[in-house]
This record gives C-alpha cells, sequence and structure tokens, in this order.
C-alpha cells in the first residue's frame, strides 16, 4: 500500500509524517517564493526580512518600512473573538454539537499543523489531522475527501496537499459546504457572482484584504499587480481587491514588460509556487510586495489565516443550524369541471425532492432520495434541531363520516397548500401511507383529491419506498418462526432443542444476547450454557406455545378475502401440525402501529421486543424477544423508520408515514413524521395531521394514544364536516357506496342539516373540547351544495363552540380554496389552549374503557362479556394494566351500532372481547367484529389499470 | 396567471409575444450599450457604424477602420461547418437522436430568434422557443427552467431575460450541462480553472476572441480595457482574452481615471447593458471599440454568436453518446486470517451511487437513486447507446456442485474486480437478486465473500430496491384475483356478473381495452356491450376456472413452510369455497422469471398478460389477461423492471437484476442488465454474469432460454470448480451442510482430485463445448487446497480441453487474487467463437426434452409419465410446442440421482409431469420433486442478526 495515513485529533502531532513540506492548500492559489524567504509586505526589500516570526508592516505613502505586529494581531484578535463568541452561541443552543475542522495534508510541516491547533484552541473547536504520503495517487486523495465529506462529524476541510495534487477532480470533489478553502469550481463561481453568504472566502486572500484595509491610507483606485500563474483563486483574489475599490491587473512571470508594470503599481503580489523574480530595484519607493505562499505558514500572519478558515466554518455551521425555507409554490391552473386525480397530477411536474428538501432546510446527507420524486429523511435531523423550538400542531378529524368519506385528506392537504404556498407560512402535512390492497380493489384514492393532492399520486399509491413492504416482512418473519419452532418443539427432545438452539462452535456453547434477554425473563442468571439444570434447559428451549392461543396472524397488501380464514401446515413435512389461522391486510400488523408509536430507532427495537405472539400452555406471554426474532425485524425495519418526504400539488412538503387501522389500531400517521416537521416548520410554523375515521374513533385515539406517547400537545383541531353527513345525521336515508345518492343529498335541504348539526357536529365539537383544544369547523364543500347549507354549518358549528367555521373548496381550487380555514386555523392557534388526557393512564382498564364509553361515545354504561372479563384480569395479572385502551368500534356511529346515525344516547356499550398490543402499547376492547382483510369486487378496478409502454404514463389510477 | 407562455419549434414564431427587447442572455454578461447603436469594433468611431447589419473591422496598427464582412463571415462559416459535420456524424450513429436547443425569452425580439433559427437550419438542429411575460416571477421562470432540465428531448437551454431576471437562483437553476452560455456558477468557475472540454466558452465571448483572433496582427501583449459592471462573466472574458496572450483590465464606467486608462487601450470592451459615455475622443488611433451588447443580437455577428452557442450544446451531445469510464477504484489492504463478510463489507466506505454512475458513464437523468449506495438504471440508457458496439459477454458457470456450493458468486465479482480495479478495462458483473427468506434462515450471503463482494452486503441481502417485493405484490394480487372471480362466478348469475363486469355508467356500458382483448381471444369481434347474445355473454363473463386445475400458487419471501400445502376460504363470507393450494418463496414466481428475460416494458407487459394461470372446466388456459389484472401487474412492476446499481468492494460496478430459481426457473440474471452492462463496458469492455447451479442446469438454459430470448451471444465460459466439490465427484465422502468435513477434504489427495477432474470437469467442459464457447476453468482456491492439488486441477482441465485453467485467490486478495483469471479471460474473448443453440426450437417437445437428457447429462434415453405425456401433448394442442425446455432437476448431479457424483452414465431420465410457464415463455419437465418453499431451522440465524440504534450497525449477518 502507498497510502500513508496518519489522523491527529485534539492537536496532538504523533508518529509517521511523510513528504515534502507544504505551506498548505492556499500554495497553488495564492502563495509564491521560496520557501527560505519570509512573509513581507513592506516597502521595497528590506534586507532583514527573512525572519519566521512574520511581522508585517503595509505603507502605500512611507518610506521605509515600519515594521507592526499589532496591524495583523488586533486583525487576528477580531476574528478570533467573533469565532468565539458564534462558537457559545451554538453550543448554547445545541450543547451536542463538536464542531471540527479537519487538516489533509502532506506534510512534516509542523508549521501549518500548530498555527491551526493554536487558533482552534482559542476559539474552542475541534482539529484532526490527516496526513497523506507523498506517494498517494489522486484516487486516494479523493477517496479521503470522499469520506470527509459524508462524516457527519466534519463540519469544515482544508486541503494543503503540494499543487500537484490539487487537480480539478480533487479540489471539486470535496462537498462545496465543507470546501472552507473557496477552492472548488462552484465555489469559485459563487465567490466571482458576489452572492453574499453563499461563497467561503478564500482565507488568504481575506487576510491580505485585512492586511490592506487595516492601513490608514484610503486604497480607493490604488493599483494592485498580480504576477504568476493564472488559477481561479487568483481571479477570486482579484475580485476581493476590485470589490476593494483597487484595481488588480495581472501579469505573468516571464512578461518582457514585468518590470515596467511592477514599477507602475502600488502593490505587488507575487503568486504562485516559484520564485519569481523581482529584484528590489524594479520596485517602485513606498510600494508593497506580497509573497503570498508564506501567508499561510508563517507564524505571525498564518494565525489570522488560520482564523479566517476558522470563521468560515463556522459561518457554515451556523447557517446549518436552523435554515429559514425558501419554498417555491407551483403554480395552480384550476380547470372547470375538475378532472380526474390522475390527469390533475400528471399536469403538474412536481419539484424534484432534492429541490424540495433544499428548500425547507435539510441538509443533502439528511436525505435519501428514492427516485426522482420521493426521499426518506434521516432521523438525524432531530438531533441537529433538537433546540429549534416546535411550530403549531393541528390535528384534522371529522364528524361520523358516510360509508363515502368525508374528505379528511383533501382538507389536510388543501390547507397546507393555503398556509405555505398562500400565506406563506411554513407548513408540512403528515399523512399515513395508504394500503395497496385497495388501489386494485374499489375505486378511492388516498392521496387527496381534485386540486389537493400529493404529487405523483401513482407513486404515493403504490410501492411508495417500500415501508408496507418491510412490514409483511417482518410480520411474517414473525409467523414463520411461530410455526417452524412450535414444530421443532414437537418433534425435539429438550436436549436436541438445547443442542441446536445453542450450538458449540469450536467447541464452546454460547448463549447469543438474544438469548440472555430470555433468560433473563425466566429469572434465570447464568450466562455459561453448561451450568443451566435440565429444568432450566427445559424453561429456556421450550416456548411452549399455544397453538390454539396463537393471535399473530399472517399479513399481505393485497385484497384477498380468501385468506381471512385458512388452515396451514398440511403438507406432510409438517408432521401433522396444521392449524387454522388467517391472513389480515399488511397494515393491520401490530408491527405498523409500532411504525406509527415509535419515538427512535431504540423505541421502536424494544417494542417490537415486547410483541406478544400468543400464550404458552402454562399461560404466560410469548414475545418475539422469546423466539429470537427481534433483531431482525429491527433490521427488516430500518429504513422504514424514516419518514417519506413527498410534496402537494402546490410544491409543499408532506411526510407521509405509516398508515395503522383507525378500528382495530390507532389510525394515526407517525409521531416521527410529526416530530421531524415540527422542528423544520420552526416556532412560526404549522403541522397539519389527520387522524383516521370520525373524531371519536381517530382523534380520541390521537390524543389519548399517540399524544401520550410523543409528549407533543395539539394546538388545533380542524373538524371536517359535509352538507352530505349532516344531512344523513339529521334523518336523511341512508348512504351506501355504488348506489347513486338519493335525492335529499342533491337538493338544498336546511332542516337535514340543521338536524345533523346540532346532534352529530355538535357532540363533536364538544368531544374535542373536553381535550382543551380549540376547535376549528372546515365545511368540506361539494358542488351539489347551496350557499345556504353551507352558511348554515358555519352558524351553528359556532353557535356550538367552535372557534370558527368556515367553507372550504381546496377540492376545485386547491390552496386558494382553503384561505378562510388556514386564516382560522392561524387564529385559534395564537388561543390559549389547556389541554388534558381523558383519563389517567393508571386508572383500572375497565375504568378507561368506561371514560371513552361514556364522555366520547355518550353511552350510559358498558358492559363486559365473560372472555372480555377474563382477558382484562389476564392482563392486569401481567403487568399490562397501566396502558391506553384503543377500542375497536364501527366508525360509522358514535356508538356500537352503524345504523344509529346523529348523536345516539340511552344505550349501553357492549364489550365483547379484549386484545392487546402489548408492542405496540395498547389494550383493545372489541365492540362488534371488524373485517382486518378487505375482498376484490367483481370489477375490481384493476380491470382500468394500465400503463403506456412507451412513455411510461399510468391509467385508469382514480 | 401572471405568467404567459409560447412556444415555438422549429423556427414558426406565432402569437402573443409580451414584454421588451431584449438582447438576450448575454446582455447581462457580456452585451453593452444603447440599442440604437450598432456591433462597432472599429478604430475610433465612424459615423456610418449605426447600421442593423453590423460589418466588423478590427485592426490594431491601421487607422482608419477597414469594414469587412468577410472577417467574420469566414468564422461563421468554420463554426458552421464544424457544427454540421458533427450532427451529421451523431445523427449516422444514432438515427433517433434529434438534437434541440430551446431559447428561454421575455422578448419581441424577432432578430433574435430568426438568428438561431436560421443558424439552427444550416447546421440540422430542432429548436424551440419559450416565450415568458415580463411579469412573469422568479419562481415561474425557474419553474420553466427545471422543466427544461428534466426534458431528455432538450440538450441545450439559452435564457435571454433581461437582466433582472437573471438572478443568482435562476442561472444556476440551469443545469450545468445545458447551460450552453456557460452562466452558471460552476461553470464560470470551470472556465477560470481552464480544465479544456469540461465548461462551456460563453458564446459572445467566443465571438469577441474569433474578431480579435482572426486579425493579422500579433494579439500578444496588446492590452485590453473590459468597461462596465463586475460580474462572473466578465471575468470568464477576462481569463478568455489573458489566454489569447493579451493583458485584460478592467474599469468601472464611472471611473474618475476612464479616460486615461481608455487612451492607453489597444481595445476598449464596453460591457453592461448602460450607456458608457466613451466619447471618440478618448480612443486613441489605431483602438478598437466593442459594445458588446449588440454582437448577439444584430444580424451579422449575432449569427456567429448563435453558431458558437449551438456549437457548445452539439459538443455536450457528442460527450453524451458514450462517455468513457474514469473508474476510482477503492484500494483494499486484505487481513490476515480473513474476517466475517459483513465485517469486509462495513470497513470498505463505497462510493456514493450517483459517483459511481458518473465515473461509468451514465447522465444524472438516467439515474434513480436508492438512498446513498443503490439506484435503479433507466431503460432510456439502451437508446442513448443504441450504436454503441457491445462488449465480451462472459457466463460464469460452476461444476456440478457440493450442497455447500462452490463460490461461483465470488469467481464473478473476483473476475470484474480484477478486470477493472487491476487490468483498468471497464468491466461490469451482473447477479442475481438473493431472496431474504434465507437470509434470516440458514447462514449464508449470496453478495460474494471474502474480499469478493457486493458492498455494502445488508443492503444486497434484505429490500434491494423492491423488486421481489413488487413481484410478491403482482404474484398475489393474481391470487386473489382468482379466488374472487371463482366466487363471484360461482354466487352470481350470466346476468349479474355481465352488468357488473360492464357496468353502466351514465347510462353506457362500455368495454374496458382489457376485456375486449378478452373479447377476441373468445373469436367475439364485437365492440358494443349491447349486442352480445347471451352465448357471448356467457362465455366473457365466465372464466369457468376449475378449482383443480389452478396452477397459480401465491408467494412470500419468507422461509414459511407451514405455506407449502394450506387450505385457504374457509371463512363463512367465502361460502364454501375452499380449497388446497400452497404458497411458494418468492423468487419461485413466474413473474420473476418474466422480470429476468423480459426485452422492454412492453415486452414485459405482454408476458404478464400471457401468463396462464389455470385451466376451465372445458380445458382452455385462463390467462391473466382473462382475469383483467395484467396492466395492474405492469403497473406494478413499473419500476422493479429497471436493474439496480450496486459496486463491489474495488468500487467496480455490479447490477442486480432478477433472482428465478435454477431449478424450476431459469436461474439467470436479467436479460436488460445484461444489455445495459454490454453497451455501457464499450467494445473492449466485459460484461461478467452468472447462472445458477452447475454447468448442465444453469448454463444450458442460459444458452438455450436466455440467449435465445435476447438474442446475445457469450463470448467466453468460466467454469468454476473447487478442489472440494471434484474429491467428492472423484469418490469422496458425502459433503453435506452443517456437519464437519471429512478428512479427505482437509488432507491432500491427489487421487481424488484427478477421479473428480476427469469424470464431472470434464463432463462440464464438454457441455460448454457444445455450444461452440471457449471454457476458461477457474480454480476457486481454499485455504486447506494444496498447490499440488490445485496444479493438477490445472492441468487435467487443459487436457479436456479448457482453453486455460488458473487458480483463483479472490476470496482472500480480492481482485489481485483473481488476475491470472481475468487475463485468461480476456485471451479468451479473442479467440474464434461458434456460438450455437443445443436444439431447434421447432423440434417437438420431447425431441427437446431428449436432446438436453442426452447431450447435456449424459443419459440413454428418457421416459415420460402418462401425466407428461398427456401434458405434451396438451401444450401442443394449445399452440405451445415451440417454446424452449427448462429442465426442473436436482442440481446435485448430472442424473436425477443427487447421490449420483462424477459423470454418470447408463441411466434412463424418467420425466414425471410437465408444466408450463406461458408468459416466462417456456415447458418445464420435472425429473423428480423440487421444493419451492425452504422452511427455518431450529435456530434460524435471525437469532444473531441485530443492529445497533445508535450507529445503525447491523450485526450477525453472515
Amino acid at each position: 500500500m502507498k497510502l500513508s495515513l496518519i489522523r491527529n485529533t485534539c492537536g496532538i502531532l504523533r508518529g509517521q509524517r511523510t513528504g515534502h513540506i507544504v505551506s498548505g492548500l492556499s500554495r497553488r492559489c495564492l502563495a509564491v517564493g521560496p520557501s527560505s524567504s519570509s512573509l513581507l509586505l513592506r516597502a521595497a526589500y528590506a534586507t532583514s526580512s527573512c525572519r519566521l516570526n512574520a511581522k508585517v508592516s503595509f505603507d502605500l505613502g512611507k518610506h521605509p518600512a515600519k515594521e507592526d505586529v499589532f496591524e495583523c494581531d488586533s486583525s487576528l484578535r477580531e476574528v478570533v473573538q467573533h469565532s468565539k463568541k458564534a462558537m457559545a452561541a451554538l453550543q448554547r443552543k445545541n450543547s451536542a454539537i463538536q464542531p471540527t475542522l479537519v487538516i489533509v495534508q502532506s506534510s512534516e510541516d509542523v508549521n501549518m499543523w500548530e498555527i491551526h491547533k493554536k487558533v482552534a484552541e482559542m476559539v474552542g473547536l475541534k482539529i484532526s489531522q490527516i496526513c497523506l504520503s507523498k506517494h498517494s495517487t489522486e484516487d486516494e486523495v479523493i477517496e479521503e475527501i470522499l469520506k470527509l465529506n459524508e462524516d457527519p462529524s466534519v463540519h469544515g476541510v482544508s486541503i494543503h496537499l503540494p499543487s500537484s495534487f490539487l487537480t480539478s477532480r480533487v479540489v471539486n470533489a470535496l462537498r462545496p459546504e465543507k470546501d472552507i478553502d473557496g477552492l472548488s469550481d462552484v465555489n469559485v463561481g459563487r465567490l466571482l457572482r458576489g452572492d453574499s453568504g453563499q461563497s467561503f472566502l478564500p482565507p488568504v486572500a481575506s487576510a491580505i484584504l485585512d492586511l490592506l484595509k487595516n492601513h490608514d491610507v484610503s486604497l480607493e483606485g490604488k493599483s494592485v499587480l498580480l504576477v504568476g500563474p493564472e488559477g481561479p483563486q487568483t481571479y477570486s483574489l482579484q475580485a476581493l481587491i476590485e470589490r476593494s475599490g483597487m484595481q488588480a491587473s495581472k501579469s505573468h512571470a516571464t512578461a518582457k514588460n514585468l518590470q515596467k508594470r511592477v514599477m507602475k503599481a502600488d502593490a505587488v503580489v507575487l503568486l504562485g509556487e516559484g520564485n519569481i523574480n523581482v529584484p528590489p530595484a524594479w520596485v517602485r519607493p513606498g510600494a508593497a510586495v506580497i509573497r503570498e505562499n508564506e501567508i499561510s505558514t508563517k507564524l505571525g500572519s498564518g494565525h489570522l489565516v488560520a482564523a479566517y478558515r476558522i470563521q468560515n466554518l463556522i459561518r457554515w455551521l451556523q447557517e446549518q443550524q436552523y435554515r429559514p425555507w425558501s419554498l417555491r409554490s407551483l403554480k395552480l391552473k384550476p380547470l372547470t369541471p375538475v378532472p380526474s386525480d390522475i390527469e390533475i397530477s400528471r399536469a403538474q411536474t412536481p419539484k424534484a425532492v432534492t429541490v424540495l428538501a433544499e428548500e425547507i432546510g435539510l441538509l443533502p446527507e439528511e436525505l435519501e432520495a428514492y427516485g426522482r420524486n420521493k426521499a426518506k429523511v434521516r432521523l438525524s435531523l432531530l438531533d441537529r434541531l433538537q433546540s429549534q423550538p416546535d411550530g403549531n400542531y393541528v390535528l384534522v378529524a371529522g364528524i361520523t363520516p358516510t360509508p363515502l368519506g368525508e374528505g379528511k385528506s383533501t382538507v389536510t392537504i388543501g390547507l397546507v397548500q393555503a398556509l405555505s404556498a398562500h400565506l406563506k407560512l411554513n407548513s408540512f402535512a403528515c399523512l399515513r401511507q395508504p394500503s395497496q390492497g385497495p388501489t386494485f380493489g374499489v375505486k378511492g384514492g388516498a392521496a387527496g383529491g381534485g386540486y389537493a393532492q400529493v404529487i405523483p399520486m401513482e407513486e404515493f399509491n403504490l410501492h411508495l419506498t417500500g415501508d408496507i413492504h418491510a412490514i409483511t416482512a417482518a410480520n411474517n418473519l414473525v409467523a414463520a418462526a411461530i410455526d417452524a419452532r412450535m414444530l421443532h418443539e414437537a418433534t425435539q427432545s429438550d436436549k436436541a432443542l438445547y443442542k441446536r438452539l445453542v450450538p458449540s462452535v469450536n467447541g464452546v456453547q454460547k448463549f447469543s444476547p438474544i438469548q440472555i434477554c430470555r433468560l433473563q425473563r425466566l429469572g434465570i442468571t447464568k450466562t455459561d450454557p453448561e451450568s443451566l439444570t435440565p429444568q432450566e434447559v427445559s424453561s429456556f428451549v421450550r416456548l411452549d406455545l399455544d397453538p390454539k392461543q396463537v393471535t399473530w396472524q399472517r399479513v399481505v397488501d393485497t385484497n384477498d378475502r380468501f385468506l381471512r380464514k385458512i388452515t396451514v401446515g398440511q403438507a406432510s413435512t409438517e408432521k401433522g401440525q396444521a392449524r387454522e389461522t388467517g391472513f389480515d391486510i399488511a397494515v393491520a400488523s401490530e408491527i405498523m402501529a409500532i411504525l406509527a408509536l415509535s419515538n427512535s430507532l431504540e423505541d421502536m427495537r424494544s417494542r417490537l421486543a415486547r410483541m406478544v405472539v400468543g400464550t404458552s400452555r402454562s399461560g404466560c406471554p410469548v414475545t418475539a424477544e422469546d423466539l429470537g426474532v427481534s433483531g431482525a425485524l429491527a433490521v427488516l425495519m430500518k429504513d422504514a423508520i424514516k419518514p417519506t418526504l413527498m410534496q402537494t400539488l402546490e410544491g409543499t412538503p408532506v411526510f407521509v408515514h405509516a398508515g395503522p387501522f383507525a378500528n382495530i389500531a390507532h389510525g394515526n400517521s407517525s409521531v416521527l413524521a410529526d416530530k421531524l416537521a415540527l422542528k423544520l416548520v420552526g416556532r412560526e410554523g404549522f403541522v397539519v395531521t389527520e387522524a383516521g375515521f370520525g373524531a371519536d374513533i381517530g382523534m380520541e385515539k390521537f390524543f389519548n394514544i399517540k399524544c401520550r406517547t410523543s409528549g407533543l400537545k395539539p394546538n388545533v383541531v380542524v373538524l371536517v364536516a359535509t352538507v352530505r353527513a349532516l344531512k344523513m345525521h339529521g334523518g336523511g336515508p341512508g348512504v351506501s357506496a355504488g348506489a347513486p345518492l338519493p335525492k335529499e343529498y342533491i337538493e338544498e335541504n336546511l332542516g337535514l342539516v340543521a338536524g345533523g348539526c346540532r346532534s352529530n357536529l355538535r357532540k363533536q365539537i364538544q368531544i374535542a373540547q373536553q381535550f382543551g383544544v380549540p376547535v376549528v369547523v372546515a365545511c368540506n364543500v361539494f358542488k351539489t351544495d347551496t350557499e345556504a347549507e353551507v352558511a348554515l354549518v358555519c352558524q351553528i358549528a359556532r353557535e356550538c363552540g367552535a372557534a370558527d367555521a368556515v367553507p372550504c373548496n381546496h377540492w376545485a381550487l386547491g390552496g386558494r380554496g382553503s384561505l378562510e380555514l388556514a386564516e382560522a386555523v392561524k387564529k385559534a392557534a395564537s388561543k390559549p389552549n389547556h389541554f388534558k388526557f381523558l383519563y389517567d393512564i393508571e386508572m383500572p382498564i375497565v375504568e378507561k374503557i368506561r371514560a371513552i364509553a361514556q364522555k366520547v361515545y355518550g353511552a350510559d354504561d358498558i358492559t363486559l362479556s365473560a372472555e372480555a372479563e377474563a382477558k382484562i384480569n389476564y392482563y392486569n395479572q401481567q403487568g399490562f394494566g397501566s396502558l391506553p385502551i384503543c377500542m375497536a368500534k364501527t366508525h360509522l356511529s358514535l356508538s356500537h351500532m352503524p345504523e344509529k346515525k346523529g348523536a345516539p344516547t340511552g344505550f349501553v356499550l357492549p364489550i365483547r372481547d379484549v386484545r392487546a398490543s402489548i408492542g405496540a402499547g395498547f389494550i383493545y376492547p372489541l365492540v362488534g367484529t371488524m373485517s382486518t382483510m378487505p375482498g376484490l369486487p367483481t370489477r375490481p378496478c384493476f380491470y382500468d389499470i394500465d400503463i403506456d409502454p412507451v412513455t411510461e404514463e399510468i391509467t385508469g389510477l382514480f
């Protein structure tokens, strides 16, 4: 290996150093002259100037030279002081931050390192050194640079290599943000354009300018001659000199008229590595001569250069802390009549997700693009922005819906389109990922609709970034492990099982970490496999799962009704261990519920381990960790835990993450997406998240389960109502999918509307108010609604205690149609907020169920079946009593009876059974029977779905 | 809407034009002066110069001005001629290419458009115009630019907008490759760095230089004064002037000493938009004055500027045609003893996939990154490189393996590492994606091993880019559709089915395109649903699938043995339609075999439609298209059809794509990955692809099925042998997974080695030779092998007809350990090659089976069961007789008897049954029983797999 690599950190230089002396990076750009001569900035050549401890004098008007250390030192003090303050401010905001500079050098130049070490210490910066051999190849240098690019603990890189190493490839390999010397093409271009704040000023150039500017004589109109080879950094220096009001001109070192030009100049700067011959006699009296190659390496000015370098690093770090948005919204040109969802989606060209990410202040390393239109966002963002205050947190819920749905997703998207694209307030929508099953089954998109959509809608509705596939794989690995384990236990002795479970490797048996966890749960503290008693071996190797009490089901993300109830294990290889079980649709998996509730990778990992998959014959819960599969599950889910970034039709950001069922699970998108979004939008911004089904289901679970887990407090509830659903609650005829709407729903009927408002809407507003959060009612306007109907809804909603109630026309108009709602939400968010949970987590399970039934559903009381009672006792006994409650109840009525509309009273809620999702962390009482596997109709919508093989355009998807 | 947009193509300017006159893009950078004055390049101001048809004179020495049109015109002729030739060459190579320039302007400037139109016509370039309103916002301009960036039919964009529009955001929004005016920061930086070939010279600057250079007086040392505002383009012009040997200096238009400086200059260039006051009296006799703002708009020089602009576009296009690789290999530092696979993988930092893609000549728009380390490659690459000759095509196959496998994947990877990283020959490995099932079941990676691996190996072994998940979703959608359809047919009348299948929308019934295909297959040519007879309705609505003859199985990508045989449909909602069926592992799906064999999206779409899922009660095959699901399947598979790019441990490129089983399917990676790779490596390059199992299985199918489908001809076969497997074939004791190796395999035993070489190795070499392709034997060296054993293998292999035989040590050393193999392959590839198929496709099915049994396996003959014979008759009758044969036979012996090692003779091959994959396009005879669903052992390797929640490092994965 040719590469010899030494890394020094925090100022200790050790070990082998190879290569010749290099004055640093700036050598190529700005440094010149023989290494024996000193830095000079003086009138004519002083013979005394060959000193290592350079002293600086710059005097355009006087002669002879004045040597004055403090000219330089005062600048140094100022720059260091400034950086020190900035560092302290950074660390006050985020104590975890450890700004780090890396010097890449091929050098025995102790000076360079000592200088930087000293200034870094003064400022409080961490500094590391990478020494490359002088025999390193270009590829090897680039490899080092690319590693530094991606190392999140490195904030700036300075490359001090001989100019032969500083090829275009090398210089441009360094990420512009870490290129604190401003060497790369894009940084040079930016500097020349003069965009303040975008480019880094090359530190050597800054130091030279500083020396010039600190002089008391006006620089305006003075002429500076730059002598030496050309290069991008020469132009940078020239630009900076010219911007200071001086004139800069250039000459080759070998130009015939060099002497003549030197004699005319007020200052001469000698560039490049060669020893340019400019005899003192050429320099006219009073003029200055600067040999730049020494500026950065000598002890005096070298400190100033280092300080400027560090200042560049810190400035970039400051910018990273929280980056204000510069969101470019996409224009909408809504058509009448409104075209199909996929036509609208396709007519809009989304921004590349990398562009969107930059606009909302994400760093490139925080993004994992999945193609052009979607990307996963890394959770490290939470660390970077930990000191950033959260934005406003808005929940979109709904009244009790008709079977057709009332448009909560479109309201959510319309609202953020209005907030971001029209009111110019940072806002984020957080949505659930839809199941792919219904996409091919019954028509109905989940990406919103009309002019309030997530685009490209086909990507939203198909594989997305594979999260549901990962959940499917994880869920089914557990299932396969359960059945295989039952088979192996049924067909092997304790001894044989033990021999296989704890195999001998090179004669030594050893428990894996996951097995030690199981031993601890069994109360066995031994760690030597040979020391277990036969009884202990037996309890270790036998999970002894009762096949009849396995609660874990397999899942697929397909509407496959024939998998609802099946018998598995009928092949002869499974030795008669057949048993009945079933498949759920993938989003019903407990792993989906866990994904939505996890606060971190670690949290998810431990929730996955805790999942109870069944009960042993002796009545003990058996967990995923008992099966030895919990680590593998976390590995399968490691990417799924990162939320997916997409955008609305108006180019505003959306997180899509998790999509648990709102009936048997909690029906909310992920805690992590909300948390990331709340940091990104900033204090004045808005995060709009959506809860499944009616407020009695999704919202209640949002407050009592999701907010309890996340610790987040919502500021506003938006309650979506439609004239259609209100008419139904007011006594209108039944509404069902596929059948034409009765005329009551097409013609004006204020009586039905008023009835619905005074029953269901009033009750749902009251439910939200119990949690202490202001409610804004959004009346999602359909084209058949009359103005009087919509006005009536808004009027009664306000009478019932809503902070405000407004119509929304986002479906037809996009964000512009939701402006009133956006204003109302903004106003409500500024109101005082007294958020509280409905019940104390330590209350007995029965009391928690009763609290929900009475306070939310309006029931007189609850009744428990014998089975339910037994399960509650069992859960209490297992220590699961302190979990929140996740009711499994129809979404079509506030009661358990789907046909009871309005706000039913005088009923008793029957609890048929009680189950537990220990990993997700809730107890779920069953009120009635919920299907967890949809079916396909006779003519599924896949009949219309196709792709053009040439244009790759998809047709028929909604 | 404020935006008013007009698009003109091919020189026809129509419709509304808004905004004021703009001279074009160059206005901001290089153009100056009032629009009424002419372009001038003349000694002092001639009063006659105010002419639209600019004439050019440049005379540093003479006075008065000479006006000479031809000075300019000859340059123009030359530039146009050059571009014209380049265009013709481009189109000869790729007739589909239609180079297109887009002018974005906010202008009524007909001149600008007419000039470009004329030059474009001369060159043969397509040209379009986008006119923006002067009221357009910055965001609207950027939106247009971003669309042009991503439009693959646009090859260059020139932005001619007033300077107030040309903000940094606008200018830098344009992708540098399309920025043919060289305006963006990165292009300015590149130009100043002087990297030839990377940057675009600004066309106006080129035109000015051209005028100067065409003059007969030497320019060396002449002084040019640039007067006007600063900007990056000023520096570009300055750099170009200085590189021509002149001196350039700059002055503000308002500088006090302007007159003095003008008087000294040999030429003066007036920059910017303002009217700079330089009275003729200031200009010294013989000096030239140039007003740049007119250069691009006036009819004379404007043509030259346009020609330079077009030249830039064409140069970029030329570079796009085939881009030579600049592969930076990653250095290896192999350790002894060799660490675990995941430790080796983790110790190497892979290049970002975007970096790798650029190195191998992919364009950014051809890549869809999936996170940092993997990306899908778009099939449009095949169009771009259609004229590019293919590289060498190398197949890696093996001798009959032990159950432990003999390392074909490591040989494949070691070989490309040696070719690319050491011999510096472009090379690509094409591998199959492994199933996730075994990853969590029995130890054994598929990413290679030791120092010949694909990295990061955990991403290779986990979800990758979701292709297998997509196949699972597509496969199971077919299954759900089958069962749901049988249920609906069983419970509904013809009339009810028809009403639902062809629903009335707004009173009109209409067939979907997919239904019309079914009608055509039924011989019904009607298209009006109302016109079908009851008999026709019945045959249309009833697929009449026989539940006992449904051959389609569900799949999961999990080792779930309990799903091998199951009963579905046992819930009451399925109304007694329960039936027995089973799950296969996902890679066994016919859709996987189709993915591997498809030549395009269209080809895949039609193969998916042709898939036969079962037989009707009347004996007709029922297809996916009959179910109406074929379009949806193509939609689900639209991303999966793009191969995934990854890299080896030494940073060389790898395609991972498709992974069908080598027993029941063809066991080869995808045709499309091979085709893309063959174009990318170029004529001298190598594509190394791998066939599953022994040469008798994978290689035979590679030749007879895959090459027949793709039309590709292999150049070399690499036959992998191990001393271990050869000893087994030479009579050594049995080898089985999990059990320790008998001592014969650990100690030297030349007799056993020789025996194995003279039986199995000789036979496998002969098999390859039957196809007319040279064979190189690669002896994959294990640490227990002795030198004499390895030498013996190589010696006998050569005796048996191998072109060469060499040892490989890639596992321990990486590519360096495979250098001998790489040299041997390179040499063999240059040998004449007489590739031919083993059988004619039109031969009867039985004869094709017999040919394989006799010529490949060495059987005396075949016998057919009654069932097999009946099936063959049925397939013949259905028109499936002309398909190739895909034998389903054990891989553990050349015969059908796994225990028969060496080269068995004197046996008759029994064909138990025959099946057909009509979509994939082969008939597969069953010889014995093949498991299509693996199981989990007592201690699956998931026990060791975990993730560190902080570092996200995965442990225990191999």
